[in-house]
């Protein structure tokens, strides 16, 4: 049976878990692919720290040639993550005719351009299942089982992290804080979470996935990101009133103006499959023109759904690279009007802080229908005289343009005591 | 650019759909998948029938060897469904040196075994992705990315008829009759709907899964299958207020004493994912020893996704011919004991038809407890007396051999008016 060499730069909690599925499924992976992928050598600064896995003697190292410039190493596994010298390694990599394999959704979403072209130059293979959703197929799902279709538009919970809290918000009745807490505490959430909470690491994701399906390279940076941080329990009681659960989505959609990218948290229906995906799961819904609406959902993240992303790739690639097959073109949606759109339509969910005074309801109101906005529904339950009280407001379709000048006016009334809180509905317009 | 040339038999819905894509996005499909998938003949007995594509002049034609002896025909599309003349026609595509996409999984279930071993021996491709869940990209799911995992269960609506019964007589309040007539005014029911009633095609589809799973051929003949024509609108009610749905599922499940194989309708937990899909949509909800629980969701049938689906199929087969590499290996779990589980445990749901006399519940509950079948909740509301009423009882995890046998006892009471519903309940145990 023939070989591919495999070589590892980065032997933290997913190197690991790759290296131990390489070396304890040996025989398994080889049945199944038809060939023996091969670890020759690991790459880590820390040779010490103790792995769930013990390595063969002889393939840790600290020097990224011993993989980098290995004539055995046919695949190259960055798992390293950050950017540089993450990027530099993939470069090098694919310089020196390595195919490579990566989870690293931050350096796709930053240095995308240059990657991909560096691997088109090169005819070599660029893998990076892992780098969104975990063990979730996406990737293999858009190049290959729905290569005959458009997408038209797609819907990811990306973020296990975030969805793990605004579940646990709303099941167990916590605040932000304490559900980000049980988070962190169960491993879920890094110390700082800020990379989480911001919905940057959801954009790094939707920046992979609007390449794949565009053809065209949207850094992370270019994509509109709103995080949870401004969420609260009382939002999420008032949604469920209304008959809505609360997402972090990344959304791409085609439109008659452009494609618009965005993170940000929606409200979704009760009954639409997105809002039964609880805890850490992720879930991709999207609709292509022959398909129609499809739904990929697994873990997002850890050490074996992870891997066995990154082992999925390395099989396709080394049989790629054992019968001499190209990468497939990568650009999977061409002739596309490709102009991000700036302006959308949606409908809203307004919870403004307004004194209890005659005639607040009247002012609000006048303003919404000033800039076009019209009131779908509306809650107002408690009465506190001279204090400040939730006013919920559900709106029907607006243009996202009002809605920023209508909510900037009404938050310079007198009435209005605190920034008003502004969320978008899904699937509902 | 290279081709690939295509047969296909069987101009029908579903093939005139792939023949069209094949055609209107040749030049898309051509700039995907790196060659030219260029449709040869095309072959029928109706060379009459209007269809939904014109066909370029002369490749339409009755006589099936001009496309399973055409040496320009290097795939052969078989679409036209049944046991026979189509597992003839795909034998004698694979004796040819020919590989071949099919949608058939009655055909798959009722003679995978010889089928799977002729395309080995041939060392041809066989492609299947659109015999199971229409467009859902199970097939490829399984046998390459989830590559490194071992199975351990699988739970599927696949059958879009009846999931749509289901749905519409919950949320419509219909019965079964009814909700039939719609499905089959809209299409999506056949004017015989037995085969789906029966379950017996979601059996087929479970063939052909349990078949990819283990690398051990199960014909649908072999599996316990009970449809959902004894499931009454009242029974949908009781499961809704104890807090379940009713789907019917199809089950590989691996346990200490071998696997478990079966088809039957289901009470699953509201806030359980499978429980979310609605109307004609499929899912497969499945659990890998490093992927954990995944779910793939989608259209189960129609023209446009199944033949997605088989374009699918096509590039993938084409690239594999174009480079020379040999099919994946079948077998997908080797090692695993493979006895076919013949009893199994579960939760159960009963609804008795009982005289609403003293003493008839302590009847039923003495017969439960002597098969060791304990009680977990019970419903019981109306008061007729000397008439027969429903009682529902909900049990903890029993042993199917013995819920048969106790119930077989508690029918031949002469206080119970009908026979025993019977349904059981799943990711619940």
């Amino acid at each position: 049976m023939k070989k591919i060499g495999i070589g590892l730069i980065g032997f933290g909690t997913i190197g690991a878990g790759v290296a131990r599925l390489l070396l304890e499924r040996k025989k398994l992976l080889s049945e199944r692919a038809g060939f023996i992928p091969e670890l020759i050598s690991v790459c880590d600064c820390d040779l010490k720290r103790p792995r769930p896995v013990s390595l063969p003697a002889g393939i840790l190292t600290r020097e990224t040639k011993n993989v980098l410039e290995n004539p055995r190493v046919q695949i190259v596994l960055e798992l390293i993550g950050g950017i540089e010298p993450a990027g530099s390694f993939l470069l090098k990599a694919l310089q020196n005719g390595k195919s490579v394999v990566t989870a690293n959704k931050a350096l796709l979403a930053e240095k995308g351009d240059c990657l991909f072209s560096a691997a088109e130059q090169s005819g070599c293979h660029l893998g990076f299942e892992a780098s969104v959703g975990g063990s979730i197929p996406i990737v293999k799902t858009l190049k290959e089982s729905f290569i005959a279709n458009n997408i038209t538009s797609l819907y990811g919970i990306l973020n296990g992290t975030t969805n793990f809290i605004l579940t646990r918000m709303v099941e167990d009745r916590l605040s932000l804080a304490n559900a980000l807490k049980i988070a962190q505490d169960a491993g879920f959430a890094e110390r700082d979470p800020s990379l989480d909470l911001s919905g940057n690491d959801s954009s790094h994701k939707l920046s992979v996935l609007a390449t794949l399906i565009t053809g065209k390279f949207f850094p992370a940076a270019a994509i509109p990101t709103e995080g949870i941080s401004g969420i609260t329990a009382k939002d999420l009681d008032y949604a469920a009133e209304l008959g809505y659960g609360v997402k972090l989505l990344s959304i791409l959609k085609f439109g008659q103006n452009g494609l618009s990218l965005a993170t940000y948290p929606a409200l979704i229906p009760n009954r639409h499959i997105l809002s039964s995906v609880r805890d850490v799961y992720n879930a991709i819904f999207l609709t292509g023109d022959l398909v129609g609406e499809s739904l990929l959902f697994g873990k997002g993240a850890g050490m074996d759904p992870t891997a066995s992303s990154v082992i999925s790739d390395i099989i396709s690639i080394g049989n790629n690279i054992l019968c001499g097959a190209k990468p497939l073109p990568f650009s999977i949606t061409p002739g596309k009007k490709l102009q991000l759109q700036t302006d959308f339509k949606s409908r809203y969910y307004f919870r403004f802080s307004a004194l209890d005074q005659p005639g607040v309801l009247a002012r609000i109101a006048e303003i919404l229908g000033k800039y076009n906005i019209s009131i779908a529904s509306c809650i107002q339950k408690e009465e506190k005289p001279q204090k400040a009280v939730p006013v919920v407001v559900l709106t029907h379709t607006a243009k996202e343009s009002a809605v920023k000048a209508a909510i900037s006016a009404i938050d310079r009334l007198a009435a209005i005591k605190s920034k008003t809180i502004l969320l978008r509905l899904a699937f509902d317009e």
